[in-house]
């Protein structure tokens, strides 16, 4: 399961080619190489999940313990790698990446020395932030980034949004707390709160419900307004993404004179410069 | 933490400087004042909140009662402040926000001779419906109407909407009221009102849930209508937020040689003569 | 609360006068009793619900059977008045409002020999139905229009649509069934299938929930898929709203020669016969 | 309910016009077979269902047991009667309906001598699968293939949106697992994913809730999280739908005469210079 990448190459250009390997993927081995990574994390954040389940450590505790560490040491050797081949190890070091790679290897060492850090070693789930690094290699980054596109021009609509919803949310918290007795869970306003946001998202666990008529009353008009107002927004997503699909379809042709875009299908001349197309 | 404010100024425009500092937002001054009454408004909320939730009260109590008492000062300063510096005092005090600013600092006045008006003292959590002034200074406010544009043009449609949801909701709830047996919590038809619009919404406590064969049958046929129409008030926002974003997009202007619109905001010359707009 | 309708005009005219009363609504009259009518209606149906909660009934019990006895009278004689003013009445009597009027008021009189038909006096709820035929009167005819047209031309997708879900949720169903204990709830197919809908509908009760890892494994996925989904009628009742606010916008523009409409905003010439616009 | 197919014809034909019965819809025999396998399954597939309700089976389990067998001989007909008249048997066999048809009448036959083979006899409900076939004759077809393309055509976004929420639910099912203790049902990080997906979903069965505060409120953020997020996959399958529907309906014809295109299906004129089309 371990590869000894780079063994078989002259020791003049091994930093080159090792920096080409890990951190591109054009080349063959770029592209096994992340792949490999790829799979890496996948299984060693299965791991830190199976960890979890008190019957599978007991049962099968040290072939997690076993597989935990491969996996770190391929990790770390993978760290090592990235510092010695990059131009500017300190910049890497300190960098998003940097921080989260070192960050799914500590907590295995310091569990050698505090065997009862638990909720250190979950860190490790951290390892997952690292898969959008390796995400870049597939076909999917394009439909990815026409989504967060959509996302971010709808991003000061959603904001207003969610700020409505909020603001509802503690009015009708605090109706439901001078409403309800406490015995039915409504206990203070905070707990009230959560009820509203239980409710209004539709999600219902019903762990708090109101048992009074005026109660049931109440949560049945936060329900139909959290019925209408889901609508807003999927409304303002719909329209961003519509939008964006309509850039999109609109003409790829560029002017000769000004080499600017965005043409209308039936245009005849460039709105930009008045050239003809 | 309180502001001394127009303690540095002459006596003669004192009056015209606290009205500009108070209602505008455009000086320095009044931009700041706005920030200081915003968070005054979320400290003082969290402040309620929290007296509510019964361990915070009796460990913080103290502490609460004096923050609490410092934000009802400021809050009357405030008050009393925009009352002299308005033109017409009693329109303001008998306004919308006249009379929520009188409620914000009212019940704790009261509270000191009657000491057990808990549930007059939540009154003060309508402070944050204050908030919505001060949120006009924020950059939110243009997408703010774009959002409320798009519901005030589809309000007729959802209204016929909501309409027919409580029509379709007290025949379901009366439906299930005889088919299911009180034992199940199908006590009423108020209460198999109150379940169908838990279900129709998609909210689902499971307080009261169906237990025979047939009931579950209905509950079933209940669950895929309220997700089939769910789309409805979806479909009616999405179209008004489109057609609001088509509108904001073309532009009206017609080419000076051929008349023709239908231009991008951004274009310089008419895409189909070529003649400059 | 009742009204003589009719007892100071003439007897020649008195059935045309009432025709135009009861079925018409242009005439001040018709407009009165329609509205007088439809609170009838709302008031009997709140009535028929107060009836259902047991300590309601045990409190204001005489006060609802005499209250319930006006609208019946009220809606006898409005029942009767329609059979008399209408030109063929045995067609009225078999249409589908003349059934729901007659059931509106039949299960009082049976009451009054059979004591102990409780389930029988539920049906006066249909009394709502009548409501849609005042509802004519409103102004909101239009948009409900807008709305059931949207709705009729998307409802051949929408079957598709729930017939598929039907499908995945008898499939889901049965895979549950296999993997669940029917310790858990789910005990056979049909109800296992009642789990599925619950859960894909996003309701989530909770009254039947997986315990086995792999029965949650299963249900995610199957949560997960409803997610996805719920966007299918939504996207095309959106599509079809769209499509009808576009279908309205555009020009209202008719042919000079064949008078016909529907034009596109830019078209110089009628698409029908050629004749310019 | 057993139908002698083709027993009054002569033999030397027998086979194509079994075959044409069989495979095609076109002719009135032909739709008449499909049509009466249609209820064949769906009448054999509520008798499976029936079957693993307790009660039912223990009262009318001999019933059921002889409906079965007549479904299973048809079935086994049909199977012979395709396996004959197909020009190349194994390929149909080894088809993924031939197996589907095979799975549909083995277990029937395997529980004469394994009578305990309770969950093997549920394969049965694969049935449902050949339904497929039967529902090319229905008129939906059309509306199912535009249904499915919008669902195919942005399938990739889709599995972008599916991968992200997968990613969210992994991370905050394990912040949920550090937060909050095991007595509130966050046992393990695969059950606090569960936990996660079930409340992302808007599903929410409450069979594993929040109890601390700081729980409470990750789980409001969720909710809130969900609710927004929701809107993405709506509007992607929104502007597929809304994008198919526009190119069926824009008319590919261009003008003889000034060559211009962009008119109604139903315009019989150029709208740009009233050329007959």
């Amino acid at each position: 399961m371990k590869e000894n990448q780079g063994s078989d190459i002259t020791p003049v250009h091994w930093k080159e080619r090792l920096h080409e390997i890990i951190f591109e993927a054009d080349t063959k081995a770029g592209k096994r190489f992340d792949i490999f990574i790829f799979w890496a994390i996948i299984i060693s954040v299965v791991v830190v999940m199976l960890e979890s389940v008190d019957h599978i450590r007991q049962e099968h505790g040290k072939l997690l313990f076993v597989v935990e560490w491969i996996f770190t040491i391929i990790f770390t050797l993978e760290y090592i790698a990235r510092i010695l081949t990059v131009n500017r190890p300190l910049k890497y070091v300190f960098s998003f990446f940097g921080i989260v790679d070192l960050l799914s290897i500590l907590p295995a060492f310091i569990g050698l020395y505090h065997t009862q850090s638990a909720s250190l070693r979950i860190i490790r789930i951290l390892r997952l932030m690292r898969i959008f690094r390796v995400l870049k290699l597939f076909a999917f980054s394009k439909q990815a980034r026409a989504l967060s596109n959509a996302l971010a021009s709808s991003w000061q609509k959603i904001t207003v949004f969610l700020m409505s919803v909020l603001l509802i949310v503690v009015i009708l918290g605090t109706i439901m707390y001078i409403i309800e007795t406490p015995e039915s869970g409504f206990t203070s306003i905070p707990r009230s709160i959560y009820w509203a946001i239980v409710t209004l998202t539709t999600v219902g666990y019903g762990d708090i419900t109101p048992v009074s008529a005026l109660g049931q009353t109440v949560a049945s008009l936060v329900m139909i307004l959290g019925y209408a107002i889901i609508a807003v927004p999927t409304g303002i997503v719909s329209a961003e993404v519509i939008r964006g699909s309509e850039i999109k379809r609109t003409n790829t042709q560029a002017c000769k004179s000004c080499s600017r875009e965005g043409h209308a299908d039936d245009a005849k001349f460039c709105r930009f410069c008045g050239e003809m197309l």
